[in-house]
């Protein structure tokens, strides 16, 4: 195996509505002196990809139905922003200790719904966007036609997690790319079968472009070079368990 | 943020009770061509770790009780792996599926305590180091001493997780390095306050390493230079979440 390199993207411009992020992403690469390369990962914070769908709500037109009102008091939270967490999943899996923990409607099981105030302004919450996959995937079509590149693309957001203190970043959305590489039937140097052995090549990429973005840099997007992955057009969805086979729901 | 840049280390030998894993590490960067840095992040799999400290048992010598006996019927398990799981674990978190999530006597919830029958050889399975923060503590000294930087070094395995398929490599070990990247307090560029960022810097920096380890390549090692961290020596074991505070044990 070679080296593996992740070169971050900065100086992106606050997204709006309607931007296209292939383009600001093309325009960073300029900046940065990088010629992307065939089999290239570009990761793309979910924010981004957010705003650029319109995916930001002011709260003042948020109207917290009982529900949300009662959980946010529990929680010590803004009934508004429960509201929108509410709104934003199929039901809540956990709360309690001022976490709530829901599936979201696109099968993420995660605090808030991922619904997040940071880095979008006073009175304001960021929603995920509606299928980070196709997301993903219009990014990528993009940036192949105007490189002449096969690449694969990773949307991500920052998720905690059971067990472990802090954060990790994980990929929501993505193109090109299989989120595994299966070992499955594949022997070791000693023969031995390894029978469940699937890295989510997609979450370990979010994680380490997480290093290089960090949460106050404004580097929203990097180039991972180097990594072993299977093409694929699975998605995110592809890589979420089944809520039969699930321990924890 | 800079470039970050990801090293694989190969052709470390089959690893044998005694030997030392500083002096492996040394001779795979000397053949890489490698000169380490300060602030150079040395990422080793916990198997190296754990057959250098003699952690490989015989299963041969193992006799299955009744509870293991019984656990192993329900999960479609070998009895005597069983028996090694519940032996190194506390309490069994979940069961079902053909997988049995543990709490081991070191405060990680995981699937099997850790016990692993990958690259062990046939009848053998490998346990984790009794206290993976030690053992990179050994290994970071002794790798500062011999080339008089400063360094960290993280201990990895790679665990599954609730709610999604695959797994990753995340920190069982680290020395040199907190754990965690605290953003508490901090505020993004619309004058927010982040109150709960806290990336585990050491999780994705197991997860970048993996990308170039793989599980068949006989790359049980990396370097990872690049990250931003803070020194500090809480160990993993400050990153497991006190059991009061989770929703999921």
């Amino acid at each position: 195996m070679s080296e593996l390199r992740v070169i971050p993207l900065k100086g992106i411009p606050e997204v709006r509505e309607g931007d296209s992020v292939a383009r600001h992403l093309s325009r960073a690469l300029s900046r940065a002196g990088v010629s992307l390369r065939d089999r290239d990962i570009l990761v793309v914070k979910q924010k981004v990809v957010s705003k650029s769908e319109g995916k930001v709500v002011r709260l003042d037109g948020v109207t917290p139905g009982p529900r949300a009102a009662e959980l946010a008091e529990a929680e010590g939270k803004d009934p508004r922003i429960v509201e929108l967490v509410l709104r934003e999943s199929v039901r809540v899996v956990r709360s309690g200790h001022g976490v709530i923990i829901t599936e979201t409607r696109h099968g993420f099981v995660c605090a808030n719904s991922g619904v997040d105030q940071s880095n979008v302004g006073e009175g304001r919450a960021c929603l995920l966007p509606s299928d980070s996959d196709a997301s993903a995937r219009r990014i990528r079509k993009a940036l192949e036609r105007s490189t002449g590149r096969r690449l694969a693309v990773v949307i991500t957001d920052t998720f905690g997690r059971p067990w472990r203190r802090g954060q990790t970043d994980v990929a929501i959305g993505c193109s090109g790319i299989d989120p595994l590489l299966s070992f499955r039937g594949r022997r070791d140097s000693f023969g031995y079968e390894l029978r469940v052995t699937e890295p989510a090549v997609v979450d370990e990429v979010a994680g380490a472009a997480e290093l290089v973005m960090g949460k106050l840099d404004m580097v929203p997007a990097a180039v991972v070079r180097g990594v072993r992955y299977r093409r694929g057009e699975g998605g995110v969805k592809s890589l979420l368990m089944s809520r039969e086979k699930d321990l924890f729901r």
